[in-house]
């Protein structure tokens, strides 16, 4: 637990009117100081350290972002987590991932527990308006969503990618319906168009409160869909599709920054509002292999453009523990803030947004318990000793449970200890920045020292134990629940969740890997429910989801709640059935699924979908 | 052609202002006279003559109806078309159902052609604000929508019945998406609930202008569905499911137009408020036989209740050109309007509505080649010596090109000369209300009198031809058009159109023939289009609906534009393709399919919606 001393909010009020009754004709400084900064994070999805101009890269366009770094402080050794919950659930609580209990993007395990205190809880107290747009990927259910986390304004997509199973059915980042508040509603065009369209739209609305805009893109996680215009100048160059249109969906983002920066230079409060831009972890688009050699499709591309280092240079890539893994762009300005730009080799991470933008804020109390420090005496006087050997440990779990043998990096200066199943590896930065030569047996005391804060980070991480989330059932802030096969528990291939429907595979695109016209591989399992009242509910399992209408076309469909069995038929072309039966509080396991066998036992066809309603 | 002289609003204008003048502590009377009258028309679905309980009915409750009746002017002899569309065509145009170029439900044999002035567009023409909820079943395309159609305000559903091919994807009458003004948009609840709280939210608004509400529920057309609490009582009775549920629709309609009559009278307008309620057609339920015996499954009711007529004793149900297919319940009020209570034997007909509400709206001017009359002087004065010696002329046709061989009637007075194929039959009403003798061997002079008018009906109604209704594209205000297989063209079996999808299917719900679940029985048909302006189009040819998502699982779609056939890959999972193809202005034809058959050729699954864009 880190104690942060700071000057007070009333502190910096009375600094201010000594200088405004010293200095009556700089009043206006005075009111800039005083006045909360409005706070606009835009935060891209699987966008790795070399997937912008800036980082070495001569063939993708991102002249916006490339700008705005320039103008901005660039924190050039920021780390998050190798995937996205994790990061999202650090970055909101200033807590390391794992201590926020999340350490896996589907089976409940990237649920963010509303005993975590958010950034946008701690803003609201404080007098923030809040708003998110996008990407929320930390649970989708009571009480896990963002309007029950510190969110004002909600407009997002279902799970962790739109198209993926707890999203709207059909979505297909084209013409899409999202959630507003949890309700359905259709847009048309592009999904990162929509987003930043609502975002601009909030933020120039007329406000008598500072505000906070969190938009989180789905972009550029895959599948890489964007407008045809964004894609071929990229095929043009000779780009394969796949990374063509990876490249177009971050071109198509790099305009809408543009868009949004113009936006906010429009209400007059661009000097007063803290603009970040960052990403969630490595890189998803893979042109190196794991020894960091160009792969044979990328060789052509090299060769045409010699100056680009695949990669920005770094080793791995999304959910790796090398450094592409989880070293990313962070980019801040806030041209009141006094901010000293350059670049900052200082080691920071996701878990100092939250104290860092609290503290610019004037709150100076931050949530018991957060691993992150303030960044601001860093970024406003370019040096802050207290971060000098300060280290970060970033985990990659993916688990139901997780464990110490999972990949682990500690990081600590230019030092890296890597760990996985006991074998460690250590690498120096400073002289091997991509990670190509282990040389634990040359530094025995270093490795030794980082171990022990590895074993201090676990110590921590797990005084708790790792606790089941549970989807609440029976709550009048959501009822019915619907329940989704991403959240299925119990699943014997960890990695084999049916998290991605996979609506609209189109041309040369990667196909990911999916469940639609897949369903019989996958077996009904359980959901882990915690009914709040005892009573009558209706159980209705679906095939597919509801505005599929997808026929069940099995004769009865069967819902086993903690053991006990319910059948029921299921009628014509039914999608569905509807199953009334008691609940009683507490903790339990629901399933669901349909059968031709009248008693009930065979598995056919699982239910990827539950509503359960309080009756 | 009638022409018909009538008290002009000026003229009625002179008179109020000499009777004010004359009379000034009635001043409020003439301004209840100049003063023009709100219209609410309810129109039930399938309901026959029948399945009123003032009908002869014991068994039914509709006491709210019941009580209408008896407050209102009756129509007891008051006739419409055998089915949907037809009926509604000569409600809103004055005009007999052939001449109106309505003469089936499916295959665009139903889209009223602009063309035609509708009463709607004439009460707008004369200040009124005009609205639709429910079911409209006269074209879901422009230029046929009701938008188009003299309709300020648009809340329906698509196609001739909740869950019809035209209908938003999965509507089940529950919690469905309807279109308003051509968007759609969702609801909680049932159907017949949904139309008559939009249709309160509408009238109790505050309005500077009479208004027009057309209130045309889908109810109880089949499938039979209704909330299970209307439905048990007349299971606990003994009906049957089928029979319990469309009573039970029933009963659910008369507890809304209840509460629709209470959101009247909280207006201070109940008295200057015109109010019908009738049906379209005659009943769709049959417990009797062709022969007006009581079917076996209905013998023990008739026991029961011995005092039950069913079918109000008519012969015949929906689609029959026998009484019971088109003589039903015709209630209209008017406090304001002087109306004579009571029963009316006199021949009327929909068409007459037309002509009638303008007549009380002051309009004086009907459209040209009307076949309707205005009964305002027969239901004010008591009788209308005009009417007296009129025929009406009613027939079923349900097939591409009219042919007087279908089943027609000509009715006049007691009699009626049904004709089908050549043969003739001819009934005496007034001695024989059920039809059960053929006298036409007695009343040879009679025969040849109704002969001869039906030779004039089909001579006025055919001598432009029967031309085919064409759906537009390209114009700007249906940009995409969405075509849909109720609309295909030359299909060989008429009666075998996949105009019902048939989503859940209910318990004992009689099964509908739809086409889910039974795709591959259908081969691709072309829909008639007429391209407006010639251009570059985006064909996109869907298997199912867009909502359902559902993969086409084939390679190839295929896209013929009258003769041209242009094909393209489908890919993974995707649930439709994109054609880009140049189309020429003018009537045309354009088939859409799927194969795995690289040459196109082969026909494998037809594509059962087709979105065409302007680009």
């Amino acid at each position: 637990m880190i104690k942060i001393s700071l000057p007070t909010l009333l502190a910096l009020t009375i600094v201010n009117l000594l200088t405004a009754c010293a200095l009556p004709d700089q009043a206006q400084t005075s009111d800039l100081v005083s006045k909360k900064p409005n706070i606009v994070i835009v935060m891209t999805d699987d966008q790795g350290f070399g997937d912008l101009g800036i980082n070495h890269n001569p063939i993708i366009q991102t002249p916006t972002i490339d700008a705005l770094a320039e103008q901005s402080v660039r924190l050039s050794n920021f780390h998050v987590d190798p995937t996205c919950s994790p990061t999202r659930a650090a970055l909101l609580t200033g807590k390391n991932s794992l201590k926020a209990g999340v350490w896996h993007t589907v089976m409940v395990r990237y649920l963010l527990s509303p005993k975590h205190e958010t950034l946008a809880e701690k803003l609201q107290q404080d007098g923030y308006d809040t708003a998110i747009f996008g990407k929320w990927h930390l649970g989708d259910n009571y009480p896990y969503r963002p309007q029950e986390q510190g969110f004002n304004h909600v407009l997002i997509h279902g799970g962790g990618g739109v198209g993926q199973t707890p999203d709207y059915w059909g979505n297909t980042q084209f013409n899409d319906t999202y959630y507003r508040n949890g309700e359905p509603e259709k847009f048309d065009g592009y999904a990162t168009t929509i987003w930043f369209d609502e975002a601009i739209k909030y933020i120039t609305q007329p406000k008598d409160k500072p505000y906070f805009a969190y938009i989180a893109l789905n972009a550029p996680h895959g599948p890489y869909r964007a407008p045809e215009a964004f894609i071929k100048p990229y095929l043009a160059k000779g780009l394969n599709r796949g990374m063509a249109s990876f490249y177009g969906m971050i071109t198509h983002i790099d305009g809408q920054v543009k868009k949004l920066r113009q936006a906010i230079r429009t209400t007059g409060e661009e000097d007063n509002t803290i603009f970040i831009f960052m990403t969630d972890n490595g890189s998803s688009y893979h042109p190196t292999d794991n020894n960091n050699n160009i792969t044979k499709l990328h060789q052509q591309l090299k060769q045409d453009h010699p100056n680009w280092l695949p990669n920005g240079g770094l080793r791995g890539y999304k959910a790796s523990t090398f450094e592409g893994g989880h070293r990313v762009p962070f980019y801040i300005s806030y041209p009141n803030g006094n901010l000293k730009k350059g670049d900052y080799s200082t080691l920071t991470a996701h878990y100092d947004v939250m104290p860092t933008l609290l503290d610019f804020a004037g709150v100076s109390e931050f949530p018991d318990d957060i691993d992150g420090k303030s960044l601001r005496t860093l970024i406003t006087e370019g040096s802050d000793s207290s971060l000098a050997d300060r280290s970060i440990v970033i985990t990659n779990q993916r688990v139901s449970i997780p464990s110490p043998e999972r990949p682990v990096v500690v990081a600590k200066n230019e030092w890296r200890l890597l760990s996985q199943n006991g074998k460690e590896q250590l690498y120096n930065l400073s002289t091997d920045p991509s990670q190509m030569q282990n040389v634990i047996s040359q530094h025995r005391d270093i490795a030794a020292e980082l171990r022990k804060q590895r074993q201090a980070w676990w110590d921590d991480a797990s005084k708790d134990g790792f606790l089941d989330s549970y989807i609440a059932i029976g709550n009048p802030a959501e009822n019915p629940v619907r329940l989704n096969a991403m959240d299925w528990m119990e699943i014997k291939n960890e990695q084999g969740v049916p998290w991605f429907i996979g609506h609209q595979g189109t041309a040369d695109e990667r196909d990911y890997p999916h469940w639609l016209t897949r369903e019989e591989d996958f077996q009904a399992l359980p959901w882990y429910v915690d009914v709040e009242v005892s009573g009558e509910y209706q159980v209705r399992p679906y095939y597919h989801d509801i505005p599929a209408g997808t026929p069940v076309q099995k004769k009865y469909c069967v819902v086993d709640a903690n053991g006990k069995r319910y059948i029921e038929r299921v009628w014509l072309r039914s999608s569905h059935c509807k199953i009334d039966l008691p609940l009683s509080a507490g903790k339990q396991k629901l399933t669901a699924w349909f059968t031709d066998d009248e008693t009930g036992q065979s598995k056919e066809k699982a239910a990827f979908y539950v509503y359960v309603e309080k009756r």
